[in-house]
């Protein structure tokens, strides 16, 4: 009987977006949920300091009895996800792979573009992804390093906010057909982008994509869960109050409670 | 002969606005300075995990030969002070008295304003310091979570921080001759800030006050140093090199090498 979880880890609360959907897809699978609150926002820091609190982050979660872990997290999947892969003998999935394939499948024009934080933008990670799955579409890609900030003080479609995303959006739109939102705060703010780049423009989110790609690994490996599941554990690093209380927005559902963890605690010998 | 350094940590960058102030103040004295880049901002963050980052800092601080511990940083002023205090026998200043001393000297309508961080305004230090010095002074104060990331994208004189400025400081106009910048980051937008509440009302930052202070106390416990000082030392938990870039803006000169140190490694006895 197969009763391990899913281990789920975020910066903070954005891949509560992907819980969602491994909830829609996998009812019966108990999800063991990681944000670093404290240490929020991950998208401007360097690579050297991403790696070591993801590797801080998969000790605890390895603790938990996991079959799985999702890096649910734009910046983490593309600073930590080959160094997390070699660290642990279960399968690991990040958001960017099955962003990117979504993005490849949904364009007609051959344009794509990227959204996502300093960091994700940097690394190239979707820009090497798309392009290798097909070398002849058009990536504009653009860090959007204030979106973060105004969608935690919850500015969603706020003049401000649409102020930013009309300077940030100014390089892709009219060109692309098809956006990543390669953050996973970035869907909050659906609504603002859309009156920039334009109703037809598809918007990416990798939520869906990933929950499908982790449904697809269980299966193959035969790791789904078949009697009916726990309740998920929601883990943080800082606030475990304001953590329930935003959640919500982020999950569609009730947040039952989040307990705090001591992450720093879990440096071991990964460091 | 007196030899050993001033420490001083702050967040981020920010702290080195009092640097310079010491710098000019107290030249020959040697500086030991840390930036917890890593994991900056602290003004979201709750006193829990503030009062763990500032002992791990402290800890840090205490291995490099130093008489005095300045806490450049208000968030950590307002969180941890009476905890460092407790912690170590040197002295250990913030920035909090000095600047609301400094505030309560200017003030000639009694009516002060203070801005600053979520957590140092929610936490009432400048209130209660300035209340504890005049209890018939008016305090308006207002937290301005987005200022930090603003500055950090460089935006100081732009419609987007205007527009920001003008929401968050409608409260304290025509009603405040003084206004606290309660975080070492607004000094830097000054200018904006200026336009809103008016050319009169004078900016108080805690930079040069908390220098005297430092001054002042190294005088009575006959701790200033006499010789000619060494260079400043600076040490990071995250990107030395953005902070050497970004640090000169603050301090005014250049800034030589930074260092990056493992602090989570100096949580030692002390959580």
């Amino acid at each position: 009987m197969e009763r391990r979880g899913i281990g789920v880890f975020d910066s903070g609360l954005g891949g509560l977006t992907v819980v969602k959907e491994l909830r829609k897809l996998l009812p019966n699978e108990k999800i063991i949920y990681f944000g670093d609150t404290a240490r929020v926002p991950y998208g401007s820091k360097s690579k050297k300091v991403i790696v070591k609190y993801s590797k801080e982050i998969t000790n605890f979660l390895m603790t938990k009895n996991i079959k799985i872990i999702v890096i649910a997290c734009n910046t983490a999947t593309a600073m930590a996800l080959e160094e997390i892969k070699n660290m642990v003998d279960i399968p690991v999935v990040g958001v960017i792979k099955p962003g990117s394939r979504r993005a490849v499948r949904t364009t007609t024009n051959n344009n794509i573009g990227i959204i996502g934080t300093t960091a994700t933008i940097g690394s190239n990670s979707y820009y090497n992804e798309v392009k290798n799955i097909n070398k002849n579409i058009n990536v504009y890609q653009k860090a959007c390093p204030l979106f973060v900030p105004l969608i935690e003080e919850g500015l969603l479609e706020d003049s401000v906010t649409y102020e930013m995303a009309n300077r940030y959006l100014n390089g892709v739109k009219g060109k692309v057909d098809t956006l990543v939102l390669g953050c996973t705060h970035y869907p909050l703010i659906k609504k603002t982008i859309k009156k920039i780049v334009g109703e037809n423009v598809i918007l990416i989110d990798s939520a869906e994509e990933t929950a499908i790609e982790v449904r697809d690994i269980l299966y193959s490996k035969r790791l789904l869960r078949n009697d009916e599941g726990e309740e998920s554990d929601f883990f943080v690093s800082d606030m475990p109050k304001k953590f329930e209380e935003i959640g919500k927005i982020f999950l569609g559902t009730d947040l039952k409670e989040a307990k705090y963890i001591d992450i720093e605690s879990y440096s071991g010998e990964n460091n």
